[in-house]
């Protein structure tokens, strides 16, 4: 099951990014030829790709029809907005993050209702902060939380969150862009009416389009919810489901590596697997990112095998673009930080990379300190005590 | 100048639709590695993909800029219209086909006010019923045209559009799709605020984004007007010259591939020798299915060398699914017809092909109507009568 990840071909560097990442050759190859979008060929190609997709929800899954659209995640996030919430629905927003706040943007530009429970930068929303909001207002109808905030890499308590939306009756919509693939979300235990991700994220293949697994009786009610002609996740899926094709042209090419990228995925040995090779890529890189006197930002209990924040050294001869070019000269790009107090960047575990990649990206990162001439990379007190507010949350 | 076509690598069949096409095996090659999308390496990609766009306007582009979009041709029409039209604004849509009426339909969705012209199947908007639905009308602020109308293959006249619509002080808004990069739309020769076109049409790209050349003060009017996150020209525009980057996660792949399409291009010789090399497809094209005795819908006056409408013959042994598929078994991947009076089927001229394909195309239909025992290629008289109708207009 443990297949061996191959080193880019081209070389280019490693992404160390949250998606774009690093894609297998065979997936990118898999781009070498065209296709007619109308053919009865690549509406073959698109139905095996939903029904792949719906097969990885798990037990639970036969009540979900997958509803993939072009555009990057953040266009399919605004797809289940703004076809899955009613124009009088009311929806409470649960951020920690950029992509929390993301969410709450998207619905004031459509101009649905909602409230925010805005946790600042990393706090997770707990099941219980969820249930006294909706018993504060029966107006909401529906209840969006991020599956894994990559702005900090905090993996949020979805199962908690899913009972207290539930409990209430109300609807969970998740934005699981990147972390479908790699950590289950199994309806049978989880419950939901959609979620979301894309292309270019766990499943490892390159950007393009994203998806939607919803369940079905929640697209079959969506007709004329939506404020966008393209961005209609029911008319989109009744066409899917009436045609075979896509509504307008699809990246046909970007599909094609995405079923590659499915197949390796399968192979690899599924979400279990993927998620099992991204844990390990992230216990080498925090242990071994430790021992150079780095700190990261959350502890155990809510780092994500997706990607990991580290509070940049308080050394003043550290900084984060001469680091980011060293790195990169290296062959590893790492991606800046979005914490609003602190100065941190952020390492990303997943894309075709394994312990053996990560163990140089950490003696990368030594040598990087050594160039720039930085003695310890311990954080600040600040970061530090930021990191405390998180252990008494 | 005149460089050759190349057959596809691996062995697939032309594409003779209006997109996604044929496109050269170094188009398809160039998405052999990931890039970062932070990175300033794409970040530069990104700047030079617009650059050589605006400078594909020739003589008066200095005025505008490039702002490309995730997602399908459609996406980028939904964006240029809810961004460039505020929403007390008013649209006269000008329809000839399919993509006319899905302009119109887009303005529907987006609750902003118009009225369509409507001139059926073919028959082309002319510049004096385009000067009586603004003289009638002055509550009108925009016009929308679609360049070249791939329902019926007709090359709308754009000029004669152009011209009435700024006589009225109204703007134009065009959607030149299957058009741009082969036919010419200099601002110096034909004034307008904004075309669309997208990646997988004319400049021979693969599909995944579209693009906007966008007179530049009607982009910093659009503040606020979008009705959508994703699909805000404005917004795209600001951060992609504040930051370099697209707002959103790009279609990186799709990105590289283009760039190496558009120095095909210029290595062609530009709109002028692309669009020549298409017409002379177009003319060995017709001339050789005439031979057949099949008859296009429309007379030279009208058709584009970008996709030509054919009527199916009328003898009862013609069916155009076992056409299609016997086309297609010879490596030729055709399209259905559009229209709603006659039976028919297109063909496209766009795409890695030449006349030397071209040629194989009439052998291959001559074949394929042998072996389906179809005796003549002559339409039926209901078609030829439409035809007629088109002479008068």
């Amino acid at each position: 099951m443990n297949k061996r990840v191959e080193p880019p071909r081209l070389g280019e560097p490693y992404l160390l990014t949250p998606g774009p990442l690093t894609t297998s050759f065979k997936v990118k190859q898999a781009m070498l030829r065209d296709w007619g979008s109308w053919d009865a060929d690549f509406r073959q190609m698109t139905a095996e790709l939903r029904a792949r997709l719906v097969a990885m929800l798990g037990d639970g899954g036969e009540a979900y029809d997958c509803v993939p659209l072009q555009g990057s995640g953040t266009f399919i996030v605004e797809a289940m907005l703004g076809s899955l919430v009613p124009r009088n629905g009311k929806v409470l927003v649960l951020a920690n993050g950029a992509y929390g706040k993301r969410a709450a943007h998207t619905l004031a530009c459509l101009g649905r209702k909602y409230v925010l429970l805005d946790k600042g930068d990393y706090l997770p929303p707990r099941g219980v902060e969820v249930a006294e909001a909706l018993a504060a207002d029966d107006k909401i109808t529906h209840v969006v939380a991020i599956h894994c905030e990559t702005s900090s890499g905090i993996l949020n308590p979805l199962a908690e969150i899913s009972e207290a939306t539930y409990a209430f009756g109300r609807k969970l919509l998740i934005d699981s862009m990147s972390a479908f693939g790699a950590i289950p979300v199994e309806p049978a235990k989880i419950r939901f009416e959609a979620l979301v991700s894309s292309a270019n994220k766990c499943i490892e293949g390159v950007p393009g389009f994203g998806f939607a697994l919803v369940r079905r009786s929640e697209l079959e009610e969506a007709s004329g919810n939506s404020h966008s002609l393209s961005l209609d996740l029911h008319a989109q899926w009744r066409h899917m489901n009436e045609t075979g094709q896509w509504r307008f042209t699809p990246p046909t090419h970007v599909v094609s590596a995405f079923l590659q990228a499915l197949t390796e995925h399968r192979e690899e040995g599924g979400v279990a697997a993927r998620g099992a090779r991204y844990a390990r890529n992230r216990d080498l890189l925090v242990t071994g990112m430790r021992g150079l006197g780095f700190e990261t930002l959350l502890n155990e209990r809510w780092l994500s095998p997706i990607i990991v924040t580290f509070f940049s050294p308080a050394d003043p001869a550290f900084s984060f673009d001469r680091f980011y070019d060293l790195m990169k000269a290296r062959g590893f790009i790492i991606y800046p930080g979005k914490l609003t107090v602190v100065e941190s960047f952020r390492i990303g575990c997943i894309g075709q990379m394994d312990e053996a990649v990560m163990h140089e990206v950490v003696r990368a990162a030594r040598a990087c300190l050594d160039e720039m001439g930085v003695g310890s990379a311990a954080p600040s007190d600040t970061a530090l005590e930021e990191r405390a507010r998180l252990g008494a949350a």
